[in-house]
């Protein structure tokens, strides 16, 4: 952040609700604002304000607002006062839609799934496309605010989009596309607020892929602990298929390099600090330590085993009875569904019994408060308690732990205790760690805690308080912005790599030398446009690079290498354009195929689709083919085109064309630009690969051959199905977002080069002379075999390969 | 194995059941035997029949067997019918005792537990207690089998003891303990057929360090598949602080390199295709292509998912209607706990709503078996069946998967549907893959599989088969046989490094440096028997090498480094052992401390203490010091030697000395062939430690001072408690299985050697003549101190610095 503050219309934030909520008076019928309070607002809110910036989010009505939301209250004299109907951009969400994205996907899904608690976790289609749908709405209400912004912002300033929590994780990547085609410069960034599961949960969700890319649309992505980052990674790696870095912690998609980024978040140190010093003293417990646990009612918190190991406490150290008080606060939960009405009743029992079990005449060992407490109160609690029990289950970080320890201000002061299932157990490890699940170490941990010496109190305290001052709020707010922010590319002494290299040959040693080994043929199959050759305005301009053409040429002379080219022309015209003798070319989709010794397979198309295609061809080019469309012919399949029209045209022409492809029993198929007319025939780039393979090799190759596939279109999604779990296969995928059948992704047709280069070095490596099959090691054949997929999705766990077995 | 089958004696297989179990009739009061099948007595019976071995297991009959078990009935043509009575050894469990141990501890725990569904997990002190009990008795029996071996086994052949499963993860380190005291030689190996969870699972568990050290008192652990191979070395760096070797799968523990092995098991495939062949055509659904599930009514079977699955089909695919079943074969649980009698219920009412909701007049969608079915009918179903749907949410590998694919006979074969949560879907990438949590994709996947062109399905299955065949249930004994055998270290070429390399100076540049970076000053706080200089038979032998003496002398001339040494001996005995100038040294447990300006501290002692010291020395001396004991007197803390004395003798005067030590108000410690008496004052190494690092650096040392401690004994804990999360602490650990609050093991006295060669290495490698905090890059620093223990504990990820922050 530059000296001075934030420079005017430089921050949008979205987050799912705004710093207050809206509510419509019932007697006046007019909206009125309340505050919220809690770190993130605090720290951020004074920056969108100074920055002239915008907060989007739901105002926390369940009907449209169509009317400008109100000022804030004269008397409000929280931070969000600040926020001018000018800084706020309401998305309104209706009833339904709001239950089903909110309790149903966020709350009843992305919670226990992240928390690492599956078991917990509905998954439901409804619920997930009324997720979409939300993060749709806030991706447009987010453009809108950016066309806001552009008003009154310099043209120097490039705004900052920061994305919070779970409930968006979907949204960057519908902002990215309309900044991108709207030529609007922004940043985007996105933190997490809540733990981030291990890849072996994670992949649980039927559509991590789409939440991933989701957060790849930023070009940050924080998180609270390494920890957390580090399984983001793996998720990317091994559900996506994206090359990444872990010691960077970078991720490649869409052609982009996307920082994934530990940021541990803080608390507004100094103004904890004062209301310590201001608080009065606590008297509501005369002669007690006090224990005291602060906590939302949920199931992640550990309430319930907390309360069984003060009983435990109590029962195996008596000596703390009538000295000591739990004074356990609990928040009421936002959502109130079931659970929470369930756990309440729990505590609540719970609690009741132990104060039964242990209760004397002047003293009651649990003081149980379910409600709502000010800052100024909890400040109190948090200066005079011995101890403090921050046990959750799970949790991202738990700002409780950080808020005691800056109340902390009491010499000699007391004791924390957190979870090591919290990201504040990770980062704050001069606390007293403790595992909430084993009740009788958990009553040990609480006892040394209340019996530490002073000294040993002081050092970790001082230690704890000198972190959280230096990493408060606002510290992490300006490290997030820094991140974002391109200063830190300048630094670079100081600062790791923000981009990935470049795929080199070696990138795919890792990946492909275990599956292809010392003994295998290789049948390479290959789409030309966008995998070999660069996408080009007219597809007689789409040439390959002299290079790639020279690299197959070799490869194709290798008794060990069998190539296919199989691409959506017609299979003379790409035949033409590749012009390598002695392969095999597949056109059409795999309708028509050559064989390397010039036999050619068509695929049988009835006789009355002929006379079709003729007709079809002729209404094209008649009715649609206007300002520089026109219409390839490649025998059973037409091409429409219309990469050179004006785009107020296409809006006209593209659909009546898919009209008339209909109308005619063709099938639809969409591409750069490009309509395809199919014949309606159960054939595709996945049959066609079947049948080339097994012509060449019979059924029984899976020993022999190894296959690699390299396709950009969603043609060769038929083949990267038809081929899963048998073949090697990239997706060449320069910036869309896609759900892919493939084991890799590769971000543009250079990369495709490269693995052909390592191809042909690996194969030129192999012992000259010696046919293959003489060259397979009984032993190692079997492990090699064994590991085919997994080796080739995890690129950078090291492999065992089961030898002398 | 060596040609000609297993050497008599050379195996003995530990399975928690038997492979039969014991019932008792109850009208002759007799044992009687009942064979049970199943993969793994299929292939590992017939081995320890043909090598004369034992089986250890328990015989299924809750009361004590006390008359010899009976030899299989005469008509009774299973394998295990070769069993005699003298190839078995029975573990005789109480009612409750099993109850905990079997329900509560291995189902109602780690079964849940190691299926990554933590929130069915129920923590028990008290199951695990049974669970400990259990394992040992499984320990001592196995004992004693291998005593029975003893007598008709070649002095040449060395026995292993084959473990297996979740059930039995403790109990190696008994069996070694034991064999290692008795001079009998054996393997230890050890086979989990359960999924090993990711470290941020398993660590919930609160007794994972326990489970974790059992499991390396074997000599290989194997699991099905890499991805739980890599999670059980996560578990060992991060739960224990072990040195690992990712790349060849090795654990160092108590010395030891442990073996951690990928091996899928198989099924008899040759046995299974005679079935198939065998067996009569299906004629319970005439013209209908079968949809087949097998599986035991468990909670990780996905079973209700895959019902919705089947009538989300018929919902969107309604072609299938009245041509397509789910014939539905679900195995009874062996434990009736509520939750699978609710999964039961649901189940039935599941199959009779979507009955109801499809059914025509003349056709019923699912077939739901409740029951046992014999291998000779399962294999006909298997081999007629279109689709075989294996979609357990979890699994460790599943073996209806790999029996389908043998039995897939017929011409064209059908398709395999495999859940990506199994070890089978890692395995079996051939088959389709399928989440089945996403009803609507899992319906869309038998759609495919049902509609799946005949050279595809063709294809696919020929792979499947081809591995199954090769790998087979015979082949993964083999290999986990030749895995813990000698012999893979022999063929050098074709096997990865079975043993760690020694530790180095480099081991401790990955978790040092991040922690002491390049400005901070360095306090080492070091103990002296044990891990500055080896044991010895007596304290006056206990020299340390020159190497390390002059490591520590420059050490201590450096300005940035601050040395104490910390020791039970007096502090004078120990100040004469290191004979350094300039250093602290501490004695005594800390109860005497010389400052490096020679000022003393010493820890008050009551001085009616000073009287009883006196008279416990005389009645030492007196009743217990004889066969070589002795008292040596260290001032206010006596210790009684041992170590000298015959092990008969041990028995007698260990317990008095213990005894007359608390007489005289003393409290015990036990250490290496001694027992300390020490004052009765709440004063240990860790306060030491803190009153050391608190008079040297005063309270707020944490921003300066990096602080590292290491140490061999129990007394040492004390410190590393106390200085936990504050330290970089190393337990020195040769064989002993500890409970260490350390965060790192280390072997032996020569890597704490390596350690102080690192520091001083590193502390020259810092710009000469600045002093340290002006080397303090503000940017750096930060970053740095948030990764202290992080930094340490994760060896082998990468960090990334939060830099520019």
């Amino acid at each position: 952040m530059r000296a001075g503050g934030p420079a005017p219309g430089s921050m949008i934030v979205v987050s799912s609700r705004l710093p207050f909520v809206l509510k419509r008076n019932s007697d006046t019928g007019n909206l009125e604002r309340k505050s919220s309070a809690g770190g993130l607002v605090t720290a951020v809110a004074p920056v969108v304000i100074q920055a002239k910036g915008i907060w989007v989010g739901w105002p926390g009505l369940l009907d449209d607002v169509n009317e400008p939301i109100p000022e804030s209250d004269p008397g409000d004299k929280t931070l969000t006062a600040g926020l001018l109907s000018e800084n706020v951009v309401c998305v309104n969400i209706g009833n339904a839609l709001f239950d089903s994205y909110y309790n149903g996907c966020c709350n009843g899904t992305l919670w226990p799934l992240c928390h690492s608690m599956p078991d917990r976790a509905q998954f439901s289609v409804e619920d997930w496309k009324a997720y979409t749908q939300v993060n749709e709405m806030f991706a447009d209400q987010t453009i809108h605010a950016l066309h806001l912004l552009q008003r009154h912002k310099p043209a120097s300033v490039t705004p900052l989009i920061w994305i919070h929590d779970y409930h968006l994780m979907l949204m960057a990547n519908g902002v990215r596309q309309a900044t991108d085609d709207a030529d609007l410069r922004c940043k985007l960034g996105f933190f997490l607020h809540i733990p981030f599961p291990s890849w072996d949960i994670f992949r649980l969700f039927p559509w991590a892929d789409e939440i991933l890319q989701g957060m790849l649309g930023n070009d940050v992505v924080g998180f609270h602990i390494e920890d957390y980052c580090l399984n983001f990674v793996d998720c990317c790696q091994r559900c996506l298929g994206c090359r990444v870095d872990r010691k960077n912690l970078l991720v490649e998609h869409g052609g982009r390099s996307v920082r994934v980024r530990p940021l541990p978040i803080g608390v507004p140190f100094d103004h904890f600090v004062h209301l310590a010093e201001t608080a009065p003293k606590v008297v509501m417990f005369p002669n007690q330590k006090v224990v005291l646990g602060v906590d939302h009612l949920d199931y992640t918190k550990g309430l319930v085993h907390r309360l069984r190991a003060f009983e435990k406490l109590l029962e195996k150290h008596p000596e703390h009875i009538e000295k000591v008080t739990l004074l356990q606060i609990s928040v009421p939960s936002c959502t109130d569904v079931e659970k929470y009405q369930d756990l309440k009743e729990e505590m609540d029992q719970l609690v009741g019994r132990i104060n039964d079990r242990f209760a004397t005449y002047t003293w009651s060992p649990i003081r149980y408060i379910y409600g709502c407490m000010s800052q100024d109160e909890l400040a109190g609690f948090y200066r005079d308690a011995a101890v403090a029990l921050v046990t959750p289950l799970r949790d991202g970080m738990n700002l409780v732990a950080k808020e005691f320890v800056a109340c902390q201000i009491n010499q000699p002061p007391g004791v924390l205790i957190v979870s090591p299932f919290a990201g504040a157990g990770e980062t704050m490890h001069e606390a007293l760690i403790c595992n909430p699940y084993e009740i009788n170490e958990a009553a040990e941990v609480l006892h040394r805690a209340l019996m530490m010496p002073e000294d040993e109190r002081t050092l970790r305290m001082n230690s704890l308080r000198c972190r959280e001052k230096a990493n408060d709020v606002n510290f992490w707010m300006r490290s997030f912005m820094e991140q974002v922010g391109s200063q830190i590319e300048e630094d670079a002494s100081d600062v790791k790599s923000v981009s990935m290299h470049p795929v080199t040959v070696d990138d795919f040693e890792d990946y492909l030398a275990n599956y292809i080994g010392h003994s295998h043929k290789v049948a390479l199959l290959l789409d030309y446009d966008g995998t070999l050759a660069p996408i080009a305005p007219h597809p007689d301009l789409a040439v390959f690079p002299l290079e790639t053409k020279n690299i197959l040429q070799r490869l194709s002379n290798m008794p060990d290498v069998y190539i296919t080219i199989i691409s959506g022309r017609s299979v003379d015209n790409v035949m033409k354009m590749v012009g390598i003798d002695g392969i095999t070319y597949a056109g059409n989709h795999g309708l028509e195929i050559i064989h390397p010794d010039g036999t050619k397979f068509v695929h049988p198309v009835p006789a009355e689709l002929e006379e079709q295609v003729r007709e079809l061809l002729k209404n094209l080019q008649d009715q649609v083919c206007k300002e520089g469309a026109w219409v390839e012919n490649k025998g059973v399949v037409l091409t429409f085109h219309y990469r050179e029209t004006p785009t107020y045209v296409r809006a006209e022409i593209v659909p009546q064309a898919c009209k008339l492809i209909e109308s005619h029993g063709f099938k639809i198929g969409v591409s750069h630009c490009a309509v395809e007319a199919r014949p309606p025939v159960a054939w595709n780039k996945g049959r066609a690969s079947i049948y080339i393979l097994r012509t060449a090799f019979g059924y029984d190759w899976s020993e022999r051959i190894r296959i690699i596939y390299a396709g950009d279109d969603v043609t060769d999604e038929d083949a990267m199905q038809a081929l899963k779990g048998m073949a090697a296969t990239f997706r060449v995928a320069s910036s869309r977002i896609i759900r892919t059948a493939a084991e890799r992704r590769l971000p543009n047709t250079d990369s495709v080069l490269m693995m052909l280069k390592w191809l042909e070095r690996h194969l030129s490596q192999r012992e000259p002379g010696v046919p293959a099959s003489y060259q397979i090691s009984p032993k190692g054949q079997e492990g090699q075999r064994l590991k085919l997929l997994s080796a080739i999705r995890a690129v950078s766990t090291s492999f065992y390969v089961v030898c002398g077995v």
